[in-house]
């Protein structure tokens, strides 16, 4: 017996079920599903997954038996519908579909109107009456499969896509500008001129059996998992190629059957605010690619109810029983053919962050869902685009168009025209507005480079829109006050021209389109929002501090409500105003007495530094590093510089010459700093630790709390903390006993030497805290500089050398089994060592997820990421327990 | 019943055994051993090391029972020597001495003639009927009381020792310029100055109680054991602190008793040739310190023949069964009273790696000691001075003076004065000739410094060659030939005045010194060495390779008899002559084209030099690192050069001055090398693969044996070296297909990333050999670039931070721990993964083992380090064993 690979669907019964995601793809399910809950889905079969894979493994054949299950469900489909695949009177039409696990949206191919040729046509004609809808429907057909079976594509950049220059080509014989102005005449002749085409390019002729169509078709839609526009995007989106794509075979209805019939999509929620409606967009007299291409553009579902009241009262309360059914927003393709309803797809809605947002708490307060399942449905890594800059209120602004709100959020770039041209001013460090006449899948690698997007066509349901919303991009779309002439790099709009490299600013969030370079502010945590990230608190196990260098960071670090200062860097204070000088008078000191002459200028600037920050948090603790950067790094650099330094200092300018020449390091990251340096200068330790406890003791002695965790940086051996730690315990010691006042603190190290992992238990023996430093960490495991990896790292990333860039996602397999050693080792000696992360990666959800999951106390991430943190520990907590209960229950 | 703290040794018997060394000291024990052997040794007893601790760790106090059984003791010694601790008629004189389980010349303190006050002067004065004798007793008792124990010391570098002022004084006063010109009056003087000198500089009066005062010398010699030389030395020579002294006191004999009297020391066979003899040295009417301090010119050891016949004749013998029954070489203190011989310590003697080799292997010849034995006995550190440089016999020499052959091998310097000197211009990479009236150990660090040591005072037993011999470093001692004058930092020989920063060269073979820079020439293996060479191939279970990038360095790989090549840095081959302008010409290259076309140019010469090596080293393995180093590291640096090479390519400057700026690296060590230009670059990894492959057809058609290993150099990611591998493979088999032969070959890594040790299963699936490149994995591991670390790694090394420097000696917790982990993951996946080492560790001898210990297949070093590693090698197969069959016995 061979394997089960296709399920049929129909008539208000399927094989498949909702839950067979993995096996039927997720629409395959959906259809199953849909179907079983007596959805008017019209009737069709999924070919498997599995059937995918084993067609990729070997190379391209069908598995054995695969094809007789084709010919078997077909039978069935034709007694559903009533007509047959061929058949010259009353020809069945089916649509073949990709469709994953997880929705790839116009990543991969799909083929409609299949069963269409010379004779079927005729059936079809007689079946509707429209000679211009058979006609219409077949040159379609041809055109998509040129397009996706043979692969009959422009050849190079500059081409245009063939079918449609004789489209175009045709529409002016004919003089008319709209495709649906051509007769049914014109659209036979098109249909011979694209086979003539076909047989002229491809050396083929037109496939006229309908079997060996859909043959043909399944193929190319298995094929086109592995397309480089699917590669990408399962790339960008860590989909693993091993799950291989369904291929759905369903009898084609029509939306461009004539005036009383239409295609649609729509959410069941608002995808770009949550708000509880219908939300969605269609186009009469068409076919639903025309909705999604925006070609033309949709018009809002609200009309539907004047349009076709009855049709539209179905879709509403399908719709509702859809979203009751699956407990989530739903985004469903629906056809209107002859004024009745067929929903084609649904599938859980893409949803921009605030939208994410509101429909989770929404759905608790409905009691769809519990606040648990509230929280996993939103993904971390989109609730920092709530964080998003939005327009200062304040600035005065050039609008110069409007369009559809696409996806929220406010950017500033300066004019490009190409996907190309996005990633290559990018790649230069400049920050770019793509804008486009419609962007198409090929456009993707540009629309992540940009910092926002605006087209001139499209609905809010086009490419662009839903691309951007899945990237949390502000975008634009379709905004019909912009004239772009893309071949000349400008854009036309109320009479001015913008050219390429000027600045534009977009508000995605109203659909406005502002000339200039507008000033931008940060977000707040309000409503909805603040509503989930409290039941991130109480779920999460694991803290969240921030790192904060500046009494403002502190203050924005308490508006996040994050639980302390987990890296607090000292070098920052230093390079300050008249500051450096000092510094620098202490570099250029020969000898101790002369560094400290110049450190105790310092000491009353440090102090106050502190004094500030420790009041802001209120008593939450505070990590502080410190001094961390090699001394050159205080230094000037060019000839001038050095000149002023040696004037000011009062010394000849070569004592500043050779001072830092001899400081001049070949690979100054692993080089004198961090410990070392307090190692060699102890007087520098001792002002920063005078500096710190001067300042706590003072709000000791106003009975506030205060909680200093001094951190010595850069420890690979246990006696450099011990050297370090014992110089902290003795000016602890003086400054306390002067002020006479106790002031409880810790002393612990940062851990971000591959040593330090190793030995930790030796540095734990006798450091009161860990706090892993990954991005150094990552740095010297692989043994890249982050400052000149770039030339490689993009490359490695391109050949898929490393799926990702480790400096923003934590590499588990390395770093983490050595942080994972430095944890046991370290708590083996210290069972209450206190252990943390304020690497960026703190902020980043799959790191957070396995910080919790090796055990640290707490991660500490930039402010804006704190509720990123927040949602993905909460996550990593509510996983966790799924995951001991699994195994609790084996 | 409190622990025994002391034991007695006296008439033939002894508490104690030869074996009690970790109790008792190595003196203490040797004391005990000679006793019972029959040996005249004056009577005493040993406070064990034991109380040492105890006393350290009461900080200063003697543990409970301590001082009772102290007084027990000294009673039976009383009795023993019939004389009365304290007896103004017959007093009983004691030393007390320092003794740790290994010999420390010179690092900790010894009080001699320790009983005398101004009423037991009497007793003595009576006993010998010398007034004279009793008086310099006296005082020389004052003045190391004074010294030792109560810290009577010059208190500035300047300053001079007081007591010596005082005698100096006294000189003049009496104008007589030899101490032994002195006469009892002027003594007894000096006694009473020198007492005027403690009272006056400490504040105290000179203890007069017998009793007291051997307390206070016990506690000093106890607290001797941390003095900063002690703690210097036990760094240097990696003795753990928690060892302790023992101390030892002893009855004293005396050697300035007159004429018939005299104080010597010996050494069972030659040190510096291990030429089976006696050989020593003696100063008649002296005590030891005398011989040792090297202030007056001892007379060699035959001549004690004809002055003392019968105390010579009994010495001979008393030597020869002590050698006899210690089975090593020793070293003998000796002292004659009137004639009557005692000894008063006896140790393995130190000597130089030659005479090391040439007793071990002749006591075999001896039948003294088995092959195995005579491997353990030679320290592998010291072999390397064999293969010390010699003077070119073919130089011409300007010989200014001759002095004593006191270590061997040949030294080119500048000259410096004094030991601080030496230290700060080494520190700048100066090659140093230490000059010095005569060395004492606060000398050390400076001796250390310079490559030789050259004194105008003191013989072949004198602090300056006991020490210089330890340290493996070429020295001339008391070359009464030159006259030096410290101050003016110049020194005088034949005439002409040498000045500080000279040049000179020493030749510690032949005892001469030559004024000049002389060129030297390598030592070669022969003789006894060849011998003891052969033993260690048949003993050592793991292989030793040497690095070898030249076929002129193959040659000597071969001379060495290493087992292949370890490591060939094709690097070095680029910059060679018109290569790099080839080199240039693909970096400067647009594009894959241009690289290939340039690199065409670098085939043949590539070709050429495996083809050599490949013939020097007959079949032999040879592992070929791919280019390693940032391609910025082949660019012109300065505008001229970058003029010339613009000129030379027929570029714009600009264009070269671009690529260099688009180059440079922040931290080229973390940067854009190793396998990461053969993946940016594959068209490099193409070229020299194919240089490999044709030149090994080439051998091959010869029907000549042929194996290389190549080597991806600085992998971190198993796709890297995939990526890699392929490039290779590829080639490989266009290369032989187009030869038409089959060659044998290995691709493999460098193991020189931290991370590549944690994924190394996931490597190893494709990798055939692991080279551990510890250098590298130094480097990342700490955190330190070994470019920039010189600045903090002294200062480490000073604070004890560091016991030893990670770039000489292996740091087997966290490097090697990675290290381990690699081998287990490697093999775990690959059982027959053969696995070395070729950073610069390969030929340390502790690292060595360490090496052979987790398993690796061998070891590579540089060529003259390969008789270090062999025997290093050997030893770790032998201690290996014991280990085994100790555990096996369990």
């Amino acid at each position: 017996m061979t394997k089960k690979y296709v399920y049929f669907f129909g008539k208000g019964k399927a094989e498949g079920r909702g839950v067979m995601k993995d096996l039927l793809g997720g629409k395959g399910a959906n259809l199953a599903e849909m179907t079983a809950l007596g959805v008017p889905v019209p009737p069709g079969f999924t070919i498997t997954t599995e059937a995918c894979l084993e067609f990729m493994r070997r190379k391209g054949k069908y598995p054995p038996g695969l094809w007789e299950q084709v010919e078997r469900n077909l039978a069935r489909l034709e007694h559903a519908m009533g007509a047959r695949f061929g058949d010259p009177k009353n020809p069945l039409l089916v649509s073949v579909r990709s469709g994953a696990r997880v929705s790839m949206p116009g990543m991969m191919d799909t083929v409609l109107n299949l069963g269409l040729n010379d004779r079927t046509v005729q059936g079809l004609i007689a079946r509707s009456g429209n000679p211009r809808f058979a006609y219409d429907s077949y040159r379609r057909f041809v055109q998509m499969f040129g397009d996706v079976v043979l692969g009959l594509r422009p050849e190079s950049q500059e081409e245009r896509d063939p079918f449609e220059v004789a489209l175009e080509q045709k529409k002016r014989e004919e003089k008319v500008t709209e495709d649906t102005d051509l007769r049914a005449g014109a659209l036979k002749d098109l249909v011979a001129r694209f086979k003539a085409l076909i047989r002229q390019r491809k050396g083929v002729a037109f496939q006229e059996d309908p079997e060996e169509q859909l043959r043909l078709a399944v193929s190319a839609v298995f094929e086109s998992w592995n397309n480089p526009r699917a590669v990408t995007y399962r790339e960008l989106h860590r989909i693993p190629a091993e799950w291989g794509t369904a291929v759905n075979v369903q009898a084609m209805v029509f939306g461009n059957l004539g005036e009383r019939s239409a295609s649609g999509v729509a959410f069941t929620r608002d995808p770009a605010t949550g708000a509880k409606r219908l939300y969605g967009e269609f186009l009469v007299n068409a076919q639903g690619e025309d909705v999604v291409a925006g070609i033309r553009t949709p018009e809002p579902l609200e009309r539907l109810r004047e349009r076709m009241p009855r049709a539209y009262r179905e879709f509403t309360r399908t719709a509702a029983r859809l979203e009751q059914h699956f407990r989530d927003m739903q985004d469903i393709e629906f056809t209107i053919q002859d004024g009745r309803l067929y929903v084609l797809q649904t599938r859980t809605g893409k949803r921009t962050g605030t939208a994410a947002v509101k429909v989770a708490v929404d759905m608790v307060r409905e009691r769809l869902i519990d606040q648990k399942t509230a929280l996993l449905r939103v993904d971390p890594r989109q609730v920092e685009q709530l964080l998003h800059p939005m327009i200062d209120p304040k600035a005065k602004l050039n609008r110069v168009a409007r369009g559809l709100p696409a996806s929220p959020g406010a950017a500033v770039g300066r004019v490009v025209f190409t996907a190309d041209e996005a990633e290559a001013w990018a790649g230069r460090g400049e920050k770019v507005i793509l804008v486009r006449l419609e962007t198409s899948p090929e456009d993707i690698g540009g629309m992540h480079a940009a910092q926002g997007i605006l087209t001139a066509r499209g609905g809010t349901t086009s490419h662009a829109a839903v691309v951007a919303r899945g990237m949390g991009k502000p975008c634009v779309a379709g905004s019909g006050d912009i004239t772009v002439h893309e071949a000349q790099r400008t854009f036309e709009a109320k009479g001015q021209t913008v050219r390429e490299g000027d600045w534009l600013t977009l508000d995605g969030t109203a659909g406005e389109v502002i000339l200039g370079k507008v000033s931008l502010i940060q977000a707040e945590l309000s409503g909805d929002f603040a509503t989930l990230m409290k039941w991130a608190d109480a779920e999460r196990t694991i803290g969240v501090r921030t790192n904060a260098d500046t009494p403002a960071d502190a203050r924005v670090t308490m508006q996040f409500r994050a639980e302390g200062i987990g890296l607090c860097r000292t070098e920052h204070m230093f390079f300050e105003g008249n500051r450096v000088e000092a510094v620098r008078e202490m570099i250029l000191a020969d000898n101790a007495a002369g560094r400290r002459r110049a450190l105790a200028k310092l000491l009353p600037m440090q102090r106050a530094d502190f004094v500030a920050i420790f009041e802001e948090v209120r008593g939450l603790p505070v990590i502080i590093r410190l001094l961390d950067p090699p001394l050159h790094e205080f230094l000037p650099k060019t000839e001038e510089e050095m000149a002023a330094v040696a004037g000011a200092m009062g010394v000849p300018v070569e004592h500043v010459r050779d001072k830092a020449e001899s400081l001049e390091e070949f690979n100054p990251m692993l080089g004198h700093r961090g410990c070392r340096l307090g190692i060699a200068f102890p007087e520098i330790t001792e002002m920063q630790a005078r500096a710190i406890f001067e300042a706590a003791c003072r709000l000791a002695k106003q009975r506030k709390k205060v909680l200093p965790e001094i951190m010595i940086p850069l420890v690979g051996i246990g006696e450099e903390f011990r050297h370090q730690r014992a110089v902290v315990d003795r000016v602890a010691a003086e400054v306390t006993r002067e002020a006479g006042v106790r002031v409880r603190y810790l002393v612990g190290t940062m851990i971000e030497i591959p040593r330090a992992c190793l030995v930790a238990d030796e540095i734990a023996r006798d450091a009161e805290f860990f706090s892993f430093g990954t991005n150094d960490l990552t740095q010297t495991v692989y043994g890249f500089s982050r400052d000149d990896a770039g030339k490689f790292l993009a490359q490695y990333l391109d050949l898929g050398i490393l799926p990702e860039d480790p400096f923003v996602t934590l590499d588990q397999r390395g770093i983490g089994e050595l942080m994972q050693l430095g944890v046991q080792r370290g708590r083996r000696v210290r069972k209450d060592l206190e252990v943390g992360i304020c690497g960026e990666h703190g902020g980043d959800p799959a790191s957070v997820e396995f910080c919790h999951r090796i055990g640290l106390d707490y991660v500490s991430c930039s402010p804006y990421r704190v509720p990123v943190a927040k949602l993905a520990a909460a996550q990593a907590a509510l996983r966790g327990k799924v995951r001991v209960k699994e195994m609790g229950e084996k």
